[in-house]
C-alpha cells in the first residue's frame, strides 16, 4: 500500500464517526489492519487511561474494583454490548508496608525489597537472623532437613533475556518455590534473588507457593543489584556470619470480591460459539499494570474495535478482563465454572507486554491445516511468523482448555518482558507505541479472519447447531 | 604494542610485589598506563570494596565516617603514604524515613518520592493540598507572589542526555532552586519531575538552595515515571484539582564532624607543590555511591599506584577524598582553609562516573603550551582529543581555585550519567570495567607527566624555592 493510499484510508477511518449520516465505504479487514498498524489509538488510549486514572490492581483490593469501573465504562464508550462485572469471592492478600532488609553485620547497609505474594509477616518489630546462601534451587534443596532452622535462606539465579521468555521457566522456581523449601527445612524466612533480566533497584514481586501442611513464612525479593552485593559480602566476609533485619508486613485479608469484566461485540449470527479474547485486569502492586496487561487488555479491545471497523463479524467476539490472575487465576477459574456450558469458538490471550508479534501458533495446525495457513499467510505482512509449537492459551484462558477447544497464541517478543515484570518500573513509559500497534494490526488482522468462519475453528467441519447466518 | 609484549609487560608488573627480593626492570610511564588500560585491578578492587563493605556515605554521618575508615585502610594496604582525615563540623541533614507521595483525587495512586537536601519535613502526619503544575522554572518565576498560598507546587523539566552533561546546567534548576522560589510565593511544599535522563521508579535526589530569608519547606523528587503520570492527571482531570499528600520527614542533625581524607605518593622532591587529585568521598543515601563518586577515588588512587609502578615520581601526588561535597562543599571549603598556604602544583578531579574520558582541557594551553601539547599527544593513543576549553577544575578543587593554580580536566563521557545520579540505581553494576580500565589509563599517564615536571605547570617557568632533586 502506498502512502497515500493509507493516508487516504486513514482519513475515511478517523472521519467515519463525525460523518455517521453519510455512508461511508468500509475498509477491508486486510485495510482495517494496515490503518491499526499506522494509526490506531484505542490500545494506547486505553493503557494510558487506566494507569493514569487507576495505576495498580491489586488482585482482591479497591484498586482492581476501581480498574473495572474503569474497564466497564471505557467499553461503553466504545460501543461494546453485554458489558458485565461478573463477581467471585478470593482469598486476599495484601503486601502491608514497604519492605525493609537491612544487613547488620558485618557491612551495615540497606537492600531493596518487595515481599513475594502470599507469604506471612514478620510483625512491624521484623526478625535478625543469619543469612545462609544458595546458589540455585537445587542446591537449597540439597541442604539437609532442620539445617536452616533459625536462619534466613537467600536463594539466587541466573536469568538472562531471551525473545520467547523460555528463561522464566529456567529462573523462576527460585521464586515458585524455594521459600517453601526453605520454610520446611525450618528457615524462618527467605530472601531471593529477582526473577527478572535489569539491573534496578526495583524488586520483582510475584506468587510463591507452599507446600501442603507448610506455615507461609516471610519472603522477599531483592532487588538485583543488592542481590549481587549480598553475594559479593559473602566473598569479603570470608566466612563471618552475615546478619540480617529484615520486615515485611504483608496481610491475609479472607476472602474480598474481585470480578471479570466481560464486553462483546456482536456477531451477525450470535448463536455460533464466540472468539474469546483474554487479558488479565489485576496487577502487582508495585507498578502501575502497563506491560502486565494494561496492554494485553488494551491490544484485545482495540482489535475488536478494528474488527468491527470493517463491518460487523459473522461471530461474537468476547473480551474478558479477567480479575486476579497474578494471585492464582481466581477469574480464570471464576469464568471457567461460570461459562463451562457454553462453547467458545477459539481463544486467544495477550499477557506478554507490548512489544512486537514475531509468531503465531495455533493448535489446529494439522487439524484445520487450511485455516492455520489461511491466517499465516495474512499475518507474514506484518513480520510474523508460522511456528509449530502447539498453542497452549494464557493462564485466561482455562475454560477453553476445560472444553477442549481451538487456540491460538500470537508470540510477543520478550527480549525486555522481564526487565519490568512485577517491578514498580511496570509504567506506561515502557510501551513503544509503534510495537503496540503492531500487535492490535495482527491481532485485527487474525481475530478478524477467526471471526469470520462460520466452520469449527479445531476441525474446519460445520458447527452443527449453527442456524443461517443473518443478514 | 604487541598482545605478546602487553602480557609479558602485564605479568612483570603483577610478578613484582612477590618476587621483591629480585631487582626487576620497571615498566615507563606508557607502559605503565598501558598495562592499566588492560589489567587495572586497584581502581575495581576500591569501587567493589566500598560500595560492598560500606555503601552509601551521606555527608556528616556514621555512614560517611565508616567509608573514611574503609578508605583509610585501603590506602594503608595500598602503601600510601602521610594518610590522615583531617576533620571539620559541618551542618548535617539526613532524610529520614522513605518519602510518600500519593495522588488523594481525582485519580488515587502512589508516586515514588525522595526528598531533597536540605529540606523540611512535612511532619509524620504529612501534608495533604491542591497540585499546581508548571512546566518550567521560568514558568514558576512567572506565577504572581501569594499565589501558591497554601499549595503544593510542582515543576518539570525536560533533560535529555548529552555526552558533555551539559543539560545538568538546563535542567538542574528544577532542582536547585525552584522549592526556593516556590517558598517564596507561598507554597507550603515543592515537588519536581527528577532532575535526571532514565525511565525508572527512582527518584534523583540532591540538594537545593532557598534564599537569604525564606524558610526551607519540604520538597521532593519525583520519579520520572511518575512525573510523566502526574503530567498525565492534569491532563485528563480537565480542571479538576489536583489533591496531594506528601510525607517527608529529614531532620537536621546541627553540627556533626566530617572529614577529609588524604594519601600520598611521596615524590624524589618532596619540597616541590604536590600534584593533588582530588575526588569525593559522600555520597547520597539512596545509592552505594558507586559512580558518585566512589569510581572518582578508586580512579585517582588507582592512577596514583600505577605512575609509582613506573618508579618514584619527582613531586609528591596527594590524593583528596574529600567529605561532603554533595550538600555544600564542606570537604572542599575546609581543606582550602586549612592548606591555602601550601602551593599545589596543579589539580585534577575525577567526579563524572566511571565512563571513558574523551577530551582532555587544561588551563595553561595558552601559557605553557609545551605541557599541554606534551600532555595531549601522550593520551592520544586512548582516544582521548585535546579540547580549547579553559578546565575550571572540580567542585573539590576550591584550594586550587583560591590559589589561582593550574587545573587539568580530564573529560568523562556523561552520557549514561544522569540515568544514575543521585539516585537508589548508583550500584557497583552501572560500572563498565573496560571503561573504568581507560580512565584509569589516561589518569596515569596525565598524572605521571605533570608529577615529573620540574617547572611550574601553569607557566613553564623554574619554580623558585625547588631545592635540587633528590636522587
Amino acid at each position: 500500500m502506498t502512502k497515500a493510499s493509507l493516508l487516504a484510508l486513514t482519513a475515511l477511518s478517523l472521519a467515519a464517526p463525525a460523518l455517521a449520516n453519510t455512508p461511508s465505504p468500509r475498509p477491508t479487514l486486510e485495510q482495517a489492519a494496515d490503518i491499526a498498524l499506522q494509526a490506531d489509538v484505542d490500545a494506547w488510549d486505553f493503557v494510558e487511561g487506566i494507569t493514569t486514572e487507576v495505576g495498580h490492581r491489586q488482585a482482591g483490593t479497591e484498586a482492581e474494583a476501581r480498574g473495572r469501573a474503569w474497564a466497564m465504562a471505557w467499553l461503553k464508550a466504545k460501543g461494546f454490548q453485554n458489558i458485565a462485572d461478573e463477581p467471585y469471592m478470593m482469598p486476599t492478600w495484601v503486601p502491608g508496608e514497604p519492605g525493609r532488609a537491612e544487613i547488620v553485620s558485618p557491612f551495615p547497609q540497606s537492600f531493596a525489597i518487595a515481599p513475594l505474594g502470599d507469604t506471612a509477616s514478620t510483625g512491624p518489630e521484623g526478625i535478625t537472623a543469619q543469612v545462609v546462601m544458595f546458589r540455585s534451587v537445587a542446591a537449597l534443596q540439597a541442604a539437609p532437613e532442620g539445617s536452616l532452622k533459625g536462619k534466613i535462606a537467600y536463594v539466587s539465579n541466573a536469568m538472562t533475556r531471551t525473545q520467547d521468555g523460555s528463561q522464566y521457566g529456567f529462573a523462576g522456581p527460585t521464586r515458585w518455590v524455594a521459600a517453601g523449601i526453605a520454610a520446611k527445612k525450618g528457615a524462618l524466612a527467605t530472601v531471593i534473588k529477582s526473577v527478572g533480566t535489569d539491573d534496578h533497584r526495583n524488586p520483582h514481586t510475584g506468587g510463591t507457593d507452599f507446600p501442603e501442611g507448610v506455615a507461609p513464612t516471610p519472603a522477599g525479593a531483592l532487588s538485583n543489584p543488592d542481590a549481587a552485593n549480598l553475594e559479593r559480602m559473602f566473598k569479603r566476609a570470608d566466612g563471618r556470619p552475615i546478619t540480617m533485619k529484615l520486615v515485611l508486613t504483608p496481610r491475609f485479608l479472607g476472602q474480598t470480591q474481585s470480578g471479570n469484566v466481560v464486553g462483546e461485540i456482536v456477531g451477525r449470527n450470535p448463536s455460533l460459539p464466540p472468539v474469546l479474547l483474554a487479558c488479565h485486569l489485576d496487577s502487582w502492586w508495585p507498578g502501575t499494570g502497563a506491560i502486565d496487561d494494561g496492554a494485553g487488555c488494551a491490544i484485545i479491545a482495540s482489535a475488536a474495535i478494528n474488527v468491527e471497523r470493517a463491518g460487523p463479524p459473522l461471530r461474537t467476539i468476547r473480551v474478558l478482563f479477567a480479575g486476579a490472575e497474578e494471585v492464582g487465576l481466581f477469574g480464570s477459574a471464576a469464568y471457567s465454572k461460570a461459562h463451562i456450558g457454553e462453547p467458545i469458538a477459539v481463544g486467544l490471550e495477550s499477557d506478554f507486554g507490548a512489544d512486537r508479534i514475531w509468531r503465531f501458533d495455533s493448535n489446529f495446525r494439522t487439524t484445520n491445516p487450511e485455516l492455520h495457513k489461511k491466517i499465516a499467510a495474512a499475518v507474514a505482512r506484518f513480520g510474523v511468523s508460522s511456528g509449530t509449537d502447539v498453542a497452549g492459551g494464557g493462564a485466561d484462558l482455562n475454560i477453553v482448555r476445560d472444553q477442549k477447544g481451538a487456540l491460538v497464541d500470537l508470540q510477543q517478543d520478550g527480549t525486555r518482558y522481564f526487565d519490568l515484570h512485577h517491578t514498580p518500573d511496570d509504567t506506561l513509559d515502557k510501551i513503544d507505541i509503534v510495537q503496540l500497534r503492531q500487535n492490535v494490526a495482527v491481532w485485527t488482522q487474525v481475530v478478524g479472519i477467526l471471526a469470520g468462519e462460520d466452520t469449527a475453528i479445531l476441525t474446519g467441519s460445520p458447527v452443527p447447531s449453527a442456524p443461517a447466518v443473518m443478514k
